[in-house]
């Protein structure tokens, strides 16, 4: 194959490309991904030179029929084995294999068009159609945390801080800080949506097309809000590829803290959730053994986000302008992220369903030492200034550990000796579900807020269903 | 100094810190940078107590009046001396001065608060702060674009692709292509400054504050919009600062790539530009040297933008909720691409503003070849497919480089030996202005285009004048 | 195939692991690259089984002829149909089709063996033959380095800092820049393989083996120097891994640097160099372009290099003891890693292999102020302090730049007006020739030195032959 | 200071450098930390030019002197306040100071010198500094984790994997394989120490150095091995930055994973460990509160590792050759990595050798489950295949689970309902210690064999002494 040009742009070359710079260079084993963004990008620019008067009507027919005839062969599996090594990329194979189907008129395809606008374009519209079908994978992971979130309302949990019991909340205020999280991504990414909704088609390859053809058009056809306003900016810029890798870089990251967490819930030492067997898996040598393992893949893979983004950005890195081969390296690691994000997401919902949550354990596990801060602050309430208060406490949690005495047991004429403004009515103090009560503001761990979080969390999904 | 506890905190601890935990743990050396930011916040707190009874108004004035005491000091100079070793961070030196300044009024402040949520509190005022001041850099930089875009109108300079002259294109448009990109940027940044809008302030340490305090009031006194919906969230979510680090890394990278352009087109052997001597430097060895500096310095503190970013996604992949000391390591990153990408923004105005353009170099370096899309246009315009024009085309052009021949000189009877569809017209193609005129599409290379281009960037300037 | 349990280590489970689960889980489709390893691997096991007593001789031979069929399967290109979607991983699905191979007995194989040391000894089987491999690219490589040393012994070409001409140098001496780096590299892989030529297997799942193989005999089996010192840094312990990426990073780093100069010398505006055909490419668009695409490739992947090493150690970091299934995600980078360098490097051999060196345009663009050092030097050998010469020679430069003079073309009255130390003799140092002369201490530019340098790249060659 | 030109290379300037450029050109805030290895690297010059004939005797001593001079006011603190904004860096402050000391001389002393490699020459002598005392701090945390191995040996602890309980190993077989790991990297740093112990110095800007100095000698004098065999690389090389921001990472990455045991053991729920008040810190609202900060710290500052390498090699790849001024981003990483490897390794040490081990905390919660694997060997040796036994025990599992049965209080009848093999002699199999006998080959966790260790551990303590 390599004594023979075989390219569709070797005019000016003498010889053939190098058979293993033809394994380097080529991108089709990645970029057949498009196939369907660039076929419905090619029927969408042969309009586009029939509008320039570039293709007669019949033409235009003739190309898209063409097209689709390639399409239907993909959709039915058949594509894959009509590919040769010398097709470079996804766009000179649909060209060549156009040229089967329709003979010479698939050579006026790429009138006024280079592969530097055309890429460009099918790559936007595949992280488009990617990012809408995101969109509703993690509605329905909101979903799931949501429904969590409502079953779990009457537990009452450790709050933690560094691992280290901190207050208690209700489990359910738990879920919501995860909901609060991830609507937020939610909302990112329809910002990213938005912001990279520009149609490059048209530009050419750096200069612009060299035909009259209408790019508002153009760019409503493709679905686009509008076209790129420089065509150097059209072909050159891949912001929106880093944009997107951070923002499913961040997802995997807020994901990966909550997965830890349930590890370490998983274990027999916590004791306070139990993964279902069908998301958990087992030892080839120890028969004992169930492992969180779909946890760990969900935190473990937040590594290759983060890396993907790196690799990209170090890639993108001080590349002049406009086009350079560098820029083929920008595909493999947003089709990554979004693969990984897509069934990191779903796997997390059905852990997150069908979670079994052990109350019992959870309520055996609620430490006296919870409520420090509820005591200090009675003693506030009582007049006490709040950094004396604090230290009063200290001392009787010292007193406590010492003595191997429990916190909520202590008399009240014990509490005395650390200060004479305790009273009976601090009694009422030493118990979870009145701690509960008293963190009642807005966005706080007790029932009355969590209602209110609930509502909202309800109106977002609402609002996004 | 470590042999006798001094914390606020150790009430029930039986030491004190060791002195090298004491430095290991120590975050003053960076947060101090948040003294305006605290204070504000301790301000606004005092009065959201007051609001709730915890503090008389008497009492919330002194406190208040103390507080701005010690931001005299600070606006002074005269603060820094005041801190001592023992002051972790920032947030406990501003308490341990506050009780200088008042007395044991000062105790009372802390009332209902954790540094949990007043690290995140003073961080997100740190860094919507910051993003301000960028806009209007980033602004600056805008207007530095478009007013080389304005002066280098009527310059014909080759467009690039692999560092290989493509098509001739007006040096305007490769600056509006700049313009474009940094617009988005700007576009970008406006967006993450209202996805973070929100106050974490009455979060507490994990289950929000014990104390009836009103968190829209409080929201709106710091300048939020609003309160965080979910107290957990409140203290433990850091998407703002990845958020943020990506888009400063992100504007990091669209400048290198400009910058190299800039380096590359200020050798020798380009002669395209030159910097101006106030922003070059010279050699401590090679008397003739003057080195492009300035750009390099940009294109490599890319660099740091991506590795903060890395740091900080890699810091809080996999840290559990909700707060944990690992995220003490949030602020130095962010600190630093903001100073970074700052000063970078400002270089670069000041290097676009005084930069030389050798108009006879870059009008003499334009190779005829650069017209050659232009030819085979001319051939698809009489009726040849476009494929085949190229492949015509680019036999026209092995020849000139076989003969060493002038691409445009040939004569229309050799052009007919490659083509008898060759006329006598085609001559008016062989010519740079020409070509222009043929690239006016929205967005295109061509004056048309560019001078919309022009009053869709000036509409932008003044729409956020 | 998810309503029954289908999994070897499935005796505790109530139910059958979830379809989205067993695709999220899979490791299959990458860790069966380990085929051979594995096989090798257990047949080394077996014989361990044996040694300790727990497989008779007969039951060892009966299971090695067992996974030999496997392993010629495999060869044919036979095995990866009889994969099932409930194959987890390599292991898994070995010791299943063993099963089909040689019934029973195939149970007793993980006798006193886990996942855990198995795949650790996998892995670094495969880590060890992939180093070896790359060795030999990394000779091979050399080996085109000094071939274009030595044949480009005669030219003398600008040096460069800054992109801006520096210093005269022969180009074998910027060649043989790159041979030493890169025979660093070479150096630093053997000493990887060193480092971790180490056995895990036998290290059970993270207590030891059960039953009294004998480790060293197994390691030395395997071909390793020692069994690990540690069972749970045996089956815990990536830091190979990470060794390796990195070094496979710093040799794609260390290649781009040379890729980016080559990329700015093949400019025509440079016009240093020019690439064959055979490793360039051309423009779907633009007839006359010829882009050094293999450079940009090798530049861009360096991103790619860059991005799994940040990938893996994101995932590492904060991976508690021993295993967790984090370290799945070990694998696909490093696999990755090795692939994009072994072609990287083979295709820079060739390019260096085929490349045309313009002499007479090197020659041309030689500027005289690359001598100013040397006239500086001049001064200082007649007496003059050095940074007194070099202000004096930057005076005449400026004096050049500004009345557009010839550096080399001043006359001595000229020369004196700037320092009456100014002599005839001063005429010999305006020559390149001359000045590369100047440049023979050890290391240095000039022709001795190139020699010496030659013969070292020789010697190494040759040691490693 | 910026209207007139004040910089010592500035003779062919017009205009001096723009006082913004100054702040970001400069580099003096951070490399005078190589003011040192400056000054030592400068005395080694002047006796390289001495023996060129450059310098005479007097003027070798004159300059020595004044350079003494310097780097006492440096040791008595009296340096920092001479610096100038306009001295770039600390060659060219001290070259003007040196001036200040010593008159006209001190302009001999850069003669064919460059700051390119002087300023890698200073930095290869820094980092072979920080190295030497790294190898220190990692020998005595070695000490350390041995110290805690000789000490634990006695506490049996339950192994886990993906924090389930695995198989029961001694504490001490935890500790020692921290050793084995960073016994590792203690190599690796020998291994970078060795192969970058290379002299730069002598190949000035680009080219090497126009005066005949002896190379070898200056290498000898700066305590170097050799010269830099090509001045090229001798200047643009910076893999000796990578290898060792690598190998910083790499041990951070190692802490962070026993780091996060800890942090988990030190939980209320878990109860093994318990931090010295010394090494852990109280919350400003929560009384109760004591936090491993120390631990989290450890952990967390592995983000800012792994960041400092991706920040480094993203500024690295595909910086041309020879230098550019990217590189002077090569120090703050690491020098950052350095200082936060040194002060975590002391730490940690610190927090190993005041740990509270919980034996009998540890002892309870073993769990009889962990010697499920040891029931399984027990059905092999009695002539059962393992993946059999494997499921057979995993059905007792199963049934435990299901009737909540202690797995080591079944009785035989019981057992021998899963298989009729189970004789009397199982019973010995359900003991911690026993099961721990079974567990000595070579590496494994038993009392033999983590003996052994032991003596493996000393030996290199005392090799490395």
């Amino acid at each position: 194959m390599s004594d023979k040009k075989n390219k569709m742009w070797d005019g000016r070359f003498g010889k053939p490309t190098d058979k293993l710079m033809e394994e380097f260079n080529n991108s089709l084993f990645v970029d057949k991904i498009f196939i369907e963004e660039d076929i419905f990008g090619s029927i969408a620019w042969a309009k586009a030179l029939f509008g320039a008067g570039v293709l007669t009507k019949n033409e235009c027919e003739n190309i898209k029929k063409g097209l689709e005839k390639i399409l239907e062969k993909h959709k039915n599996g058949k594509l894959e084995s009509e590919f040769l090594p010398s097709d470079e990329d996804v766009h000179m194979a649909v060209e060549r294999l156009l040229g089967v189907e329709i003979g010479d008129l698939a050579k006026k395809l790429h009138t006024g068009r280079s592969r530097n606008d055309q890429v460009a374009t099918d790559f936007r519209l595949f992280a488009k159609n990617k990012r809408a079908l995101l969109l509703k994978d993690l509605r329905k992971f909101l979903e799931s945390v949501y429904n969590r979130a409502l079953k779990d309302k009457n537990v009452i949990i450790a709050g933690y801080t560094h691992y280290q019991q901190a207050q208690p909340i209700l489990l359910s205020h738990y879920w919501l800080s995860l909901f609060f999280l991830m609507k937020r991504e939610y909302e990112k990414l329809e910002n990213i949506d938005k912001i990279s909704d520009v149609s490059p088609l048209g530009s050419g390859a750096i200069a612009g097309c060299g035909f009259a053809i209408d790019r508002f058009e153009l760019a409503k056809n493709l679905g686009f809000s509008s076209p790129s306003e420089n065509s150097i900016d059209g072909v050159a810029s891949r912001d929106f590829v880093l944009d997107t890798l951070h923002n499913l870089a961040s997802i995997g990251i807020s994901l990966s803290r909550y997965a830890e967490d349930l590890i370490v819930w998983s274990t027999k030492e916590f004791g306070y959730v139990e993964l279902d067997d069908a998301w958990s898996t087992g030892s080839s040598m120890m028969p004992q053994k169930k492992n969180p393992d779909s946890l760990e893949l969900i935190r473990g893979k937040t590594g290759r986000l983060i890396g993907n983004y790196t690799r990209f950005a170090a890639t993108l890195k001080g590349i002049g302008l406009s086009y350079f081969k560098d820029l083929q390296e920008d595909k493999e690691p947003l089709i990554d992220s979004f693969k990984t994000v897509e069934i990191t997401l779903r796997v997390f919902s059905n852990v997150l369903d069908t979670l079994t949550i052990n109350e019992k354990i959870i309520e055996r596990t609620l430490d006296p030492f919870l409520l420090a801060t509820d005591i200090a602050d009675y003693l506030v309430k009582k007049g006490m200034p709040f950094r004396e208060a604090h230290g009063v406490v200290g001392k009787i949690v010292a007193f406590c550990v010492e003595k191997n005495k429990k916190f909520n047991l202590l008399e009240l004429k014990e509490l005395k000796e650390f200060s004479p403004i305790f009273e009976n009515d601090v009694l009422s103090f030493f118990d979870f579900k009145n701690a509960l009560k008293h963190r009642d503001v807005y966005g706080a761990a007790g029932p009355i807020s969590v209602e209110k979080q609930l509502s909202l969390a309800k109106e977002f999904l609402q609002n996004r269903g």
